[in-house]
């Protein structure tokens, strides 16, 4: 029996996809940059069929990629054209097994939604704190294959930080359970943290159990404006101290991006009176009830001013007005697609040296390419940047956008050189695989594809990603 | 040239020691569980050294255990006689070489001790939370080698959580640099978590980046007595929630302990008039002034008493009282060796089953020998119980410890099956290389030789430890 027939025996009629016009969504990364090829979309029910599955292309030699919600963005969950690879989705593996009070923690399948993730932690009376734009389709799964990190990382980490055990299966069909809810266990090698982040490289994640933490009491949200990036990073410090460290957002939100959001969204409204170059979007979730936790947010905001750090603030007095300076920073990745194209960068650096990074790295491209709109925002907090760059007003498109990979390489040399990430939050799956070699040094590589080969010595595990 | 020539050659006359006398206490473990053999202890000055002196080791196949402050539990730190290995103590590599203030990082050398590192934090007014009995000897270098836990787990998270980035000596001598201070880099397997936690078998931690966090403002004591130890397990989420999650410490103490406390240590007093089976030692960290801490505490602890959680409680009025109330329970190992032999058990089970494994576990040991006395206290908001057992009043102390092996097996075969974990901070080291076989499964065993074998293929990294 060739490889798709095995396959099809272990998982039965309601365990795989054949058809071309079904198999084309699960082939398609979502914004169109990466299309794929595949035999056979498997969709076990079971970490036994799982198993099986992977058992059964570990004999044959045929490569595997696992996929979750089809939500990544470097083409981690892609199968190459030519790999006549399998994808196994894990959609069907949906169930929350246990969701336990005492512990703080849920034990659930790879394919459970961050959404559903939340929705259940929330009506238990918890806070699962990691959000994405994409949790309605990102799984759990996927989102520990790629250590996916968006709001609230400031406060309570990527997804790494919220992973206290995983089961997995090898790459040659054993079941590895590692599915531990414990706090601390130093019992050898913590071989869970190869998984997480590992982009399906070593293995697929099937369950995991994952932490709760107390659902805050108040939420208290502000926008201030900074004279400069480097008032922004010194505010970071100061009010982690005057908030006892319950900031949970800290985003940068540069002039040119309010005007692209306030230009094309109805509704939008500048928070103040005056323009100011740079702003500071503010959350602190706290235990205490509101009034004392928005009077502290507020003496912190008074001390920052007298400082010099912020020229103005606006604190929101209600959820309706928190929402909508949530929205100015939110929508500034959509505005940007209604000013043309946008050659994106999702870099990490020093808090501390932030403010250089963004002078520097848009003074370089400037210099290349004079016109070109930097649109430098996002989680600050946590040293990074998307450094998006909007092409000058009236350039052709496709000419602009056909120059990505040279402006790639002026940021991300600038970002090296600096000790930064070229990939704080997306990975480097099939899109920065190839680049990453130009900034990681020889020895760093060879111990990546030291773990790779000892792991998955026949290189059937989601070939050609990451490393 | 023999090797340790060729060693002396690189480090030069500072560098090594090979006088009996004065190589002694580099070679006793601190309780004199264990003595080591050595050649030579060699103390590198650099990272380039550690570098030379490990290229010497793997070309003459000779083997070489890193130590830090030789303060580990576990033995993990001393050559075994036979082995002929060379002890590489990295002492004289205590620099602290940048503080970062507004990153919120420190970049040391792996020798540092942690008490110089906490108050190098306190000086420039942050915390570095990680405290261990030991912190005055205890190096980053061995804290990250071991994944220290102590106390603040709780909020902060051990070794594990505090690293931002290494730099290490492989085995072959290669030095690694990731000593980035980022807290979100997605740009391959995260290879530091082989390195924290990996007990020195993997390479030589030369240096790191640590986090810093703001200093608490106040900092609230209480001690509560519980009817039981579920009480006490069902008052933490109640706490984290009422506090905002700013638990620094939640410690069981038995009366038992109190008991061998108030008998042994002159001036220690009974917190409370009556007397109860169960007590719990809670800290509050919080960025808030100390008469919010102290009101939003004695509100949570008024609600918990509603609920019958908590049968009374003890606030702590003055940094005396708090630190008296904390006395009780630091007390607890010290006084326990002033009641004869005591076996222990550094365990842990989810939270939620804490309450049924001290009653199995106590039973148990008590069927097989009456009188023993069960002295279960510590962490218990990380779900790790020091499960000592203290020696039947009169019984030879001899007699009793000869028997550490059986109740180890009893104990560990409860902890196993309930999905816990038989070493919760201390690591493997030597003392449990050879128990862990027992509890982990082949699956998980493999993958960790599969680890050692394919970094360190020669098996000189501190051979005999951990896998």
């Amino acid at each position: 029996m060739n490889t798709p027939d095995r396959i099809r025996a272990i998982v039965g009629p309601a365990g795989f996809i054949d058809v071309p016009a079904d198999m084309a969504p699960y082939l398609r990364e979502h914004r169109g940059l990466y299309q794929g090829k595949t035999a056979l979309v498997v969709k076990p029910a079971s970490t036994a069929q799982v198993a099986e599955v992977v058992t059964a292309c570990a004999q044959d030699g045929v490569a595997i990629v696992p996929q979750g919600g089809n939500t990544g963005l470097v083409g981690g969950q892609i199968p190459f054209p030519g790999d006549n690879a399998i994808l196994l989705n894990l959609s069907r593996m949906n169930r929350i097994q246990n969701i336990d009070l005492l512990n703080d923690t849920v034990t659930l399948e790879a394919g459970v939604t961050l959404a559903t993730l939340q929705s259940a932690a929330q009506d238990a009376g918890r806070l699962f704190p990691l959000h994405l734009a994409s949790q309605g389709s990102a799984q759990v799964g996927g989102a520990i294959s790629t250590n996916a990190g968006g709001n609230a990382v400031l406060r309570y980490g990527m997804m790494r930080e919220l992973v206290l055990g995983i089961e997995a299966v090898l790459p040659d069909g054993q079941i590895w359970n590692g599915l531990r809810g414990l706090r601390k266990d130093n019992t050898g090698y913590d071989l869970k943290q190869l998984f997480i982040g590992g982009e399906g490289t070593l293995g697929i994640v099937t369950r995991a159990v994952v932490k709760l933490f107390p659902a805050p009491r108040s939420m208290e949200t502000a926008m201030v404006s900074v004279p400069g990036v480097a008032e922004a990073t010194a505010l970071l410090p100061l009010l982690r101290a005057a908030t006892g460290d319950q900031l949970t957002g800290f985003e940068l939100v540069p002039r040119i991006g309010l005007e692209f959001v306030l230009k094309h969204i109805p509704g939008a409204r500048d928070p103040m009176a005056a323009q100011h170059p740079w702003y500071v979007l503010i959350e602190i979730s706290s235990g205490y009830e509101s009034s004392i936790t928005r009077a502290m947010l507020e003496t912190a905001l008074t001390a920052a001013a007298d400082k010099g750090l912020i020229s103005d603030a606006v604190v929101a007095k209600s959820m309706t007005q928190a929402k909508a300076l949530w929205a100015l920073r939110e929508n500034l990745s959509d505005v940007q697609k209604l000013e043309g194209g946008s050659i994106k960068h999702d870099v990490a650096v020093p808090i501390s040296a932030i403010a250089e990074f963004i002078a520097r790295a848009s003074a370089a491209v400037t210099a290349v390419l004079p016109g070109i709109r930097p649109v430098p925002f996002g989680h600050i907090g946590d040293g990074n940047v998307h450094f998006n760059l909007s092409q000058p007003v009236g350039m052709d498109t496709a000419q602009y956008l056909a120059r990505w990979d040279e402006f790639n390489n002026i940021v991300h040399d600038i970002v090296a050189d600096m000790d930064g990430s070229i990939s704080a939050e997306h990975g480097l799956g099939r899109m920065k695989r190839d680049e990453i070699t130009r900034y990681k040094s020889a020895i760093e590589m060879n111990l990546m594809r030291t773990v790779k080969r000892a792991l998955d010595p026949k290189g059937i595990m989601n070939p050609g990603k990451l490393v």
